[in-house]
């Protein structure tokens, strides 16, 4: 019989690197993978010439993409900027768009931000042992704002939501996480494309 | 317009007690809420008598019973026992059977016990930093069964995923933990009642 639990057990998250004790290695994000992604695209390839390091580690530890399962992992994004704007994710809809995604912050600083297909914006501090509810239909980026400390979140979804990732790589968010004289602040993206 | 979140931000979990910071309060289990849960029903009655002590809390935070929400929240297992029965919660199964559970084990040692309607049973140890998934169709049980310490889990499970406490109530577990020699381990529920 197939172990019902998908996943090796026991399976457990380091509580200081966020990686897992399991055989799949944690999916990585470097400068290469995020082009155009920030403000400063000059910025971005020089920081991909200069050594590429390691933006932001994730899971995918595959459990079916079933309606009735739930994915899990963490999420570890080190910290660094690209010219001012913070490490960042990706970020993603739901391809299932009204599907919810829940984030345990485990350890440092960051924001989440939210922005729903209209252009409702939500954005929310989180500190280790807050938890961000990511409402359906909201996407969502997690940004780490510390200048010295990794941001490790453990989220939960729905195993078939799907993820979104192309209308975030062609429009961007309509907000930036930016520093500005040593503390975090809430920008418009000049970049921001509205094709409606 | 209603905020999304449903639950107050920022809501957080303290790291020690498992209690949150929000106004609404965490339920509460006491020996009087567990008649006949346990094997020796007249070592619960004396327990009853004697203080009626918390056996365990968790959190009903409200977020809305949609397929597309997470309902989430922590467990709070208090360290005891009933003769040589370790404390435990009630358990149960999903009204939409086959939805999964995923329990992040905080702080302590424990066992989540599962089973299927069909008899298959999976169990497994708890400590803090593991996942504990459980699959679609098992119903499921934490049991604390460190001597001094809290057990406190995460959890997460679909918000319209309901919850289904009769089926055990009447007939209980296939298994029991206790403690035996100061190790627990698991053995048939004398009292288990096959229906069917």
């Amino acid at each position: 019989m197939k172990h019902p639990f998908y996943v090796e057990i026991p399976l457990s998250f380091d509580r200081i690197t966020g990686i897992a004790n399991c055989s799949k290695p944690a999916l990585e994000r470097r400068y290469s993978d995020m082009k155009n992604m920030y403000f400063d695209e000059e910025k971005r390839k020089e920081k991909e010439k200069g050594g590429n390091n390691l933006i932001y580690r994730f899971y995918d530890l595959g459990i079916p993409k079933k309606e009735g399962d739930l994915a899990f992992g963490t999420s570890i994004i080190y910290p660094g900027k690209v010219g001012n704007e913070y490490h960042m994710t990706n970020g993603h809809f739901h391809t299932i768009l009204d599907t919810a995604e829940i984030y345990y912050c485990q350890s440092g600083h960051g924001i989440m931000m939210m922005e729903s297909p209209e252009g409702d914006i939500l954005y929310k501090e989180m500190k280790s042992g807050q938890v961000i509810y990511v409402p359906g239909r909201y996407a969502h980026r997690s940004i780490n704002i510390s200048s010295s400390e990794t941001l490790i979140t453990f989220y939960v979804f729905r195993a078939d939501a799907g993820h979104d990732y192309g209308s975030i790589k062609e429009k961007g968010f309509r907000k930036l996480v930016v520093e500005d004289g040593g503390h975090w602040t809430v920008i418009d993206n000049p970049r921001w494309k509205n094709y409606e």
